[in-house]
């Protein structure tokens, strides 16, 4: 439905004009008015159109839940995928970048059972090879587990070989018969990071969870995406895994929590299925400990969504490919020595290590600012007539209204600063909007009235029993429980607080911990 | 077989721990020596092993063709795709990069039908998701021109939207009947960098034919591969396009030319199949003109190749992971003071920005030297008692024999120049060895001779004509036109020579130019 509507509003629009890093001086006669739906009436729709229009990605692809990165977008992408490369190989012992084979033979695919019966009915089948029908047929992979581990059977022999940290960045596949969404819910994941690492004892294991933990904060910090980390109920651990931690964003307009990332320890479950054994310092052999971790383009998602606003993007600098546009402003017989000022201007900053651009487009202001706004450069620099009499430039940034002037000779130190203050401002405003949308309540009604009222995320004290979970999710439409709020996980807490004097909203028994819960995509 | 034999000769080997930026000190209990054939006796076999022994990938993988980038690999492909994306990223009007969907519906797969000719057995078709048959039946891309074009169409209006300039680097399929061969020969391309680009005119796109000639020579000029450049002959065209000019390498022991690039000026066949249409700055509809042309994994298999000898690989400095390992020399009673100034000279270097590895592991001086010789580090540093009395240190270089002392105070210019020497000098030497290979003659029984007792590719005077090419190729096992050489191409060069007084090999024909013919992988 979604992508058959914007099939039709968008036919007639197109990204704009690839440019070289001063934009073309060709004019353009398409229109430009701004399209987009105000982002707190209409969300979803919102977010449907900003990806299209601010040319991340294209999704009028021939097949549905798959889309096109285009130029823009495909910078933002290698943004995120540099921030997280940086962190997993400059770890103390590095995390290993590797690439595994798309296709999987079915016998080694059906050989773990647990997690195939998640996947069933969501892998794509390849049967032919040009006309003939193959001898055993080719899963895409849903997820790597049946790629990597009989190749690592063969890597680890020793406990000299641990720790092994590896991991890969590369597409997967779901056949979805639900909605797809753009970047949220799609059938060919074009950036799903997951690492996978493998121990000699339980406790390396809950170590590198830590670790793992604390990438991921990076992370998502690095992009300004706040996030709720939560042990999910053992109802939605990953299958064969002893526990599985969750990061969730809750999308501000929508109230809804996104899960972007997951961290899993696997015990010894699949070491024992693929046979994965070592030889422990005094001879023996056993099986290894292993953790899995995965992120994807949701981390895209989430940072359009909670920076946004109805005007368009606002990036993070660290992700934006652009971080300062300059515009000049153009009077009659003035232009000359305007774009004179602008180029040197340009250069400069080009110099100092900004990425900038120079947009002089023969079109009208008003036309620059509102396509740099939508795509979320976090500052225009304005340089007319005036500002060089003056001897100053005009400073506007993205993330909150107002415009500076400020001398040209200190511009330079005014823009760093400037630029890490948006980078930290962004990252607090979404933070705070964010934490607002949490609400704790020991009375189960109060609860499920703030969530049904598209308020966000409520905490009651719960016993953790799945009878419970379901009488109470029943409540409501799309109701689910997230888990365990981090402040009550002993491995990622020194000193854990236990609640005293609470009982779960259900069966009333007496509890020690507030769980989450709230409407999820 | 190859991939058999493989699979039983290494089952006991493994890729080596992975450690941290300084080697663990953990002991290694498993045994090194050289088990490289001989790469002049069995280049073949040193192929397939030093990509395994060299941790470049795993095809231990149960699927023919397809194998696991290792950690060491990756980042040498890493590095390859850096030298790329930073020539094509940087084109006065730069290639945009984006990525495509993997799938493509049948029917769309379909509409071009002179390339789906050339692919039609090759092609893995997708008919299954989950347990249910798709109504659309879905082939994982062989290569891209049926994903693009129906996108493009959508983003191409007016002449201001050209040239357009894009390029993506995925993953593509082909189902190989014939023996698969590491990174030459495979069924999943890992590394296919395609770029497409749209013009207003003829003109335009033979400029673009150009500039692709000017990108790939640089990107193989930085790997140290040497290659000739040469037009197709018109039945070994790219199906569409006008013309197609390749890049060779020939290989230095097997004289086995290896296509690593291909540049095809397509014309308006796709535009006209794909209604890839757009405004005139007078107002007319004209379909564009278009080129497109491709690089793979096969550059990380020349690079390995036209370097390497048999004690492994030689890896120009540009693309190596390490440029420089310390190994320190360990004599009873002086360990500290050895690791000691080990210790600082290898934080000088670090500061310095070399990519540096000390190696402390426990383990004897010549297994070190054997297992960084097998990976191609360009400079050993060894540091001993004796060293250390001397102010100096010991520098061992992999591509020629010699070890130089060098004051400990001028090591870092040293070092700094000696990698710029490496690189240029395992170019040259490369090249040199490239261009011996090459034979010219008017006399057809001297060439066949020549390409028989495997000494090359040759040159002799052709018409062009495909009955008087299979003539001369029914002649040899796997002899092949690879068509016209660069000097005779108006297109990159300014003036053509004409030969004067020669006559086709075959039917005698006087003609103008000398075609090459060899034997090809
Ligand atoms: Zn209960
Ligand atoms: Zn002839």
């Amino acid at each position: 439905m979604q992508a058959k509507k914007n099939k039709k509003t968008q036919s007639s629009r197109k990204p704009a004009k690839k440019t070289s890093k001063k934009v073309s001086k060709k004019t353009s006669k398409s229109k430009i008015q701004n399209t987009l739906p105000d982002i707190d009436e209409n969300f979803s729709e919102w977010f449907n159109e900003i990806i299209f229009q601010a040319e991340i990605l294209d999704y009028r692809y021939n097949l549905k839940g798959c889309g096109v990165w285009l130029g823009y977008g495909f910078k933002i992408r290698r943004k995120y995928l540099e921030i997280m490369r940086d962190l997993l190989d400059n770890t103390p012992i590095p995390h290993e970048e590797m690439l595994f084979p798309l296709l999987i033979p079915k016998d080694q695919f059906m050989k773990e059972k647990e997690t195939v019966k998640g996947f069933e009915t969501e892998v794509y089948w390849v049967t032919h090879g040009g006309l003939t029908p193959l001898d055993v047929k080719l899963a895409l992979r849903p997820t790597s587990e049946t790629v990597m581990y009989p190749m690592v059977a063969k890597w680890i022999r020793s406990h000299q070989d641990l720790p092994l940290k590896t991991y890969q960045i590369s597409n997967m596949f779901r056949f979805e018969g639900k909605n797809t969404r753009p970047l949220i819910r799609v059938r060919e994941l074009t950036t799903f990071k997951e690492a996978h690492t493998y121990h000699e004892t339980k406790e390396d294991c809950t170590d590198q969870i830590r670790e793992a933990v604390s990438i991921y904060k990076k992370i998502f910090d690095t992009l300004g995406v706040p996030y709720l980390i939560t042990q999910r109920p053992k109802w939605d651990t990953f299958p064969g895994a002893d526990y599985t931690i969750a990061f969730d964003c809750i999308f501000l307009q929508s109230r809804k929590a996104l899960q972007i990332g997951t961290i899993h320890n696997l015990g010894q479950t699949f070491s024992k299925t693929f046979d994965i054994k070592f030889e422990t310092a005094d001879g023996n052999q056993e099986y290894v400990y292993q953790t899995c971790y995965g992120i994807s383009e949701r981390g895209v998602a989430s940072l359009i969504a909670v920076h946004g606003d109805s005007n368009g993007l606002k990036l993070p600098p660290v992700v934006a490919p652009i971080e300062i546009v300059i515009v000049p402003i153009l009077f009659k017989n003035k232009e000359d020595e305007v774009m004179k000022v602008c180029n040197e201007f340009y250069d400069k900053l080009k110099k100092e290590g900004f990425k900038v651009r120079l947009d002089n487009r023969k079109i009208s202001s008003g036309r620059k600012y509102f396509h740099w706004e939508l795509r979320g450069i976090p500052i225009r620099v304005e340089i007319g007539p005036k500002d060089i009499a003056k001897n100053q430039i005009a400073v506007v940034r993205r993330d909150i209204k107002g415009k500076e002037f400020v001398p040209i000779d200190d511009s330079i130190n005014y823009l760093h600063n400037l630029l890490k203050d948006i980078q930290q401002s962004l990252q607090k405003t979404a933070k705070k909007r964010h934490d607002e949308l949490i609400f704790r309540t020991n009375d189960l009604e109060e609860a499920i009235d703030f969530i049904d009222k598209n308020k966000g995320i409520a905490e009651i004290p719960f016993c953790g029993e799945e009878d419970c979970a379901e009488s109470i999710e029943k409540r409501l439409d799309g109701l689910k429980f997230l888990g365990i709020p981090e402040r009550y996980l002993p491995i990622l807490n020194k000193r854990v607080k236990k609640e005293k004097e609470i009982y779960c909203s259900h069966c009333m028994k007496p509890v020690t911990k507030y769980w989450r819960m709230g409407k999820t995509y």
